[in-house]
Order: C-alpha cells, then structure tokens, then sequence
C-alpha cells in the first residue's frame, strides 16, 4: 500500500493540485487532462480495484459520486453536460490500482464513451 | 414522470431484458449496445439528472454502483476489465432522462472516453 500513488498522493508524500478533501475523500485535477474539466474523485481508503468494494462500502461509493456531483457544479460544467467514469482493470484503461472517479466536462463527449 | 421510458419499464409497462430486480434498483440490457457486455442498472425513483440527487441519495447511488459491479463478475467480465459511465444531460449524451449507470464490458477502452 505504502507504494500506492494515490495514496502517496492523500498522505501529501507527493504534491497534487487538491481541490476537495473530507475525511473519507480527496479530489485532485488529472495530470493528464481529457476534457477542460477532469477531476479524479477518490476514495482515502486503499482499494485496487472496484471488485475490491463490499456491500458495506455503498455509502462511501455514493458519497464519491456525489462528490464528483457537486465539483461538477462548482466547475460551471454541470449546466451543459459530465461525464463521469469507473475503469476497472487493464482493458478498461485503469492505471492507478486505488479506484478513482473521474469526472469529464467543458466539452461534448462521443459515444461509445471509448 | 408517468411519460418516463425507464418509469414505464420499472412498472412493467414496456417489455425489457431484465437481469436483476429489488426494491430500489432494476438492471436491464441496452437496446443499442456499445461492447460485448452492455447493462444498464437504473435505481426506481425518478430523478432526470445527476444533478437531482441530494447528499440523502448515497446509499442508493452507491447501491447502484455496488450491483454493477456484481453484474460484472456474474457477467464474466470482470476479470478482463470493464468500464461504468453515467452521463448527466446532452453534452454527455444522455438520451433518457431518468439516471442509469452504464456497465460495459468484453473488449478493450479507449481513452479518452468519449
């Protein structure tokens, strides 16, 4: 775990552009940026993957998703239109093994989403 | 609401693939698939953006997203990978309006997602 970036990234080890944090999550803008808003939303607890979560986790996964909700809001995006996506696993294009919402906005977004 | 296609699928009057059904949350195949793998997991109450979702609706948001995930490893996809995606209004191509999260799965993502 002492490994994990992300979780490097929530104990301040390495800098990050923090733009949210309660106790249970910490939002950050990506480094690599999709969209002129694209934000990861993520859980401080260690999980890899989504199969990771148990059923007792709902309330933190919604509290996530909210919380994207609402940065969407404070973003100005919410009006026109977000995006918001789960990757799990390589064909999914995860690459940070701690689960991470993204939240997608600022421009029209194509379907299939990739 | 009583003009909602997802609404009318909820109280049976539309025919659809149901795959999974409780109290709060109905799982149903995408008419238009976009991967091997595409189910939609709907909650029942009537809420027609992301937006419309209060900090009381965690538990159900994340109810939703913990049964996609389930569907994923019933489905077969989940070791491989697999991708959840909401859309909130037209930018995001959302086409119902009446949330549902989006669970693709059985091939490779692009990035960005759309």
């Amino acid at each position: 775990m002492s490994e994990c970036l992300f979780c490097k990234i929530i104990k301040g080890e390495i800098p990050s552009q923090k733009i949210f944090e309660d106790e249970d999550i910490v939002a950050f803008y990506d480094i690599n940026p999709q969209s002129p808003v694209h934000i990861l939303v993520v859980p401080k607890v260690h999980k890899a993957t989504l199969d990771d979560l148990e059923d007792g986790d709902a309330h933190l996964v919604g509290k996530v998703t909210l919380a994207a909700i609402r940065l969407a809001k404070e973003n100005q995006i919410a009006q026109n239109g977000y995006r918001l996506v789960w990757n799990c696993r390589e064909q999914a294009g995860q690459t940070v093994f701690h689960i991470h919402l993204h939240l997608l906005g600022g421009r029209t977004f194509e379907w299939p989403p990739g």
